[in-house]
């Protein structure tokens, strides 16, 4: 199996575990259409990525074998119980919150091939039902059942997280003004906005179940490195996979105009990227057009920066696994970093 | 003095504290515009009542003379230092978070004199200067220095909270299309939209000042029992205190056909409530007509009935305030109770 497949199957095996977690913790009570809206995106997909993360490195640390012990009642370095599928429910949902918001924000139709929670229900809901999301994912990180002083340290991670989220966000909206932004100020954007999610979810659970400080650490930077790995290669398969597979039109970063590590190395490299793609109408674009702009950036060496970059931080992040005990566990964290890159959509 | 001026001499003494406290935990640092965003409304005003309710209950509790010690390092009951002030600016931010996002809802044009945050900036930035203060009124939570599980007790109660907000505001705007809605039910919707916080206010302190249980209920249900007073008093002084006080069109809940206590026991009692002020032009209706309409609406006790229903509240506010040492600060708690019904505008 490749890396890509063991992923997929551990994300499948955990999956309607965690579905059902969300269910428990988060049913459709009064006032229903609030939950409702609350539950949609939660409801419509996902991959769960980041809980089978948070549940792996949770085995991982405690070198025990999947599924060997129930998420609800987990032991922790000390043969404590500890509920990490709280924790897990929690992850994921701060995610829906923050794309609940940035919908609206961005107006975007769709998500996850269904209405985006404005679109289906409005936008003052659409607010609310983030809002919710946002409160229940404190309230889910305190019903964890570890000692109080782990459960103050998981709150100021998920708190801290959260306001980088948003930090993240407004560097992404305030670069779309400017044409002067750094590869440094861009990769500080990705790490606020995309990566601390991950590193959270890596960091948490080796908080609740009690691990040392360098380990806390350590799990917390392969976090940032996958998340950051994660959308420098986004950035490239934008670039690099056919429409049909990418399921939008590929380039559509270039014909926006946005910026990403590609396009930034370009622009310092001489690459006119403003011009690259330069057509009034979004919708008009040939896909000669985009060849020829990818070809570019190509000669640039622009894709091939970014992907060694992806890879760099894959590697990194790998490295820092070695805190943990060698068991399967480990080996599916090392499979999802490899996963981020290798994945061609 | 009455209780209205030694209320506000309460205040006045603490606002330039909490004003320090707010400027020094919510500087102004990259990303500029999301911070002074995040900061617009906390700058542009507002009493500090929630966080002078707070500082209050602290030396109530605790059986201090007002300003006897710092409320940074303020002793708990067991004489450790505690950062009481760090939680009341929590709670202030958790206010200022809910009015931003409900000026967005409601799409309101002016809070506290200025253009909202979503018009001063505009809606992308005012979510996001909301998401964010939500986030980091946690982390202020968590700087209290209080020990783990009192700080873990104080978390859950502002995440509750905040849950709770959403959940009255969703009743909220679900009774608009309603015309069967009932006094409970109202009751419950102003309990969660604005009593909570107030009872969060009162609660949290004791809390981390290691109070007795008995004691945080009972202080939690005085918060709920003025919070829920205050909302009724603002529905009468709609109707009874002249435009030019009030600062807005007397009698505007009517002409808007918000219900309200008054509304639903004068519906309940055989009044035509939608045919009060029947105005196709809200710009239009006449003092005249206000005044034939609060006629109509003393002649069915409606007013009555909630005056009697907030002083009911208060009482039953005050009495909370028992279990409390009889010292300055209780008796300026009693004084807020009685400020809010007494308050003529």
């Amino acid at each position: 199996m490749s890396a890509e497949e063991r992923v997929r199957a551990a994300v499948r095996d955990r999956r309607e575990e965690v579905n059902a977690a969300i269910d428990e913790q988060l049913p459709v009570q009064r006032p229903e259409q609030l939950y409702e809206a609350s539950r949609y995106l939660l409801d419509a997909g996902g991959k769960r990525l980041r809980p089978t993360v948070l549940l792996l490195v949770a085995e991982a640390l405690t070198d025990v074998e999947p599924f060997e012990h129930p998420y609800r009642a987990f032991p922790d370095l000390g043969d404590e119980p500890v509920d990490v599928m709280s924790a897990a429910v929690s992850i994921e949902v701060i995610q829906s919150f923050t794309l609940i918001h940035d919908d609206i924000m961005d107006d975007d139709d769709l998500r996850r091939g269904v209405p985006s929670v404005h679109r289906e229900y409005d936008v003052e809901t659409a607010i609310l039902a983030g809002d919710t999301l946002y409160s229940k994912a404190f309230e889910f990180m305190l019903e964890t059942d570890a000692p109080p002083e782990r459960q103050v340290r998981a709150l100021d991670e998920l708190a801290t997280t959260c306001t980088e989220i948003c930090e993240g966000q407004a560097f992404d909206v305030g670069f779309e003004s400017r044409g002067d932004v750094t590869t440094d100020e861009y990769l500080e954007m990705v790490e606020l906005k995309t990566a601390v999610l991950y590193a959270a979810a890596a960091a948490i659970p080796a908080v609740l179940l009690g691990a040392d400080d360098e380990v806390v650490e350590a799990l917390h930077g392969y976090g940032l490195d996958i998340g950051c790995a994660f959308q420098i290669q986004d950035d490239v398969l934008d670039l690099t996979t056919p429409s049909e597979k990418l399921g939008k039109q590929r380039g559509s970063d270039l014909v926006e105009g946005k910026r990403t590590v590609i396009s930034l190395h370009a622009r310092d490299n001489g690459v006119d990227v403003d011009g690259l793609v330069d057509v009034d109408d979004p919708e008009e674009v040939t896909e000669e057009a985009i060849d020829a702009a990818v070809a570019e950036l190509r000669e640039s060496g622009s894709i091939d920066y970014a992907r060694e970059m992806a890879q760099d931080l894959v590697a990194s992040g790998k490295r820092r696994l070695e805190h943990l005990p060698e068991n399967e566990a480990r080996s599916l964290l090392c499979d999802v970093a490899d996963f981020l890159i290798e994945r061609e959509y």
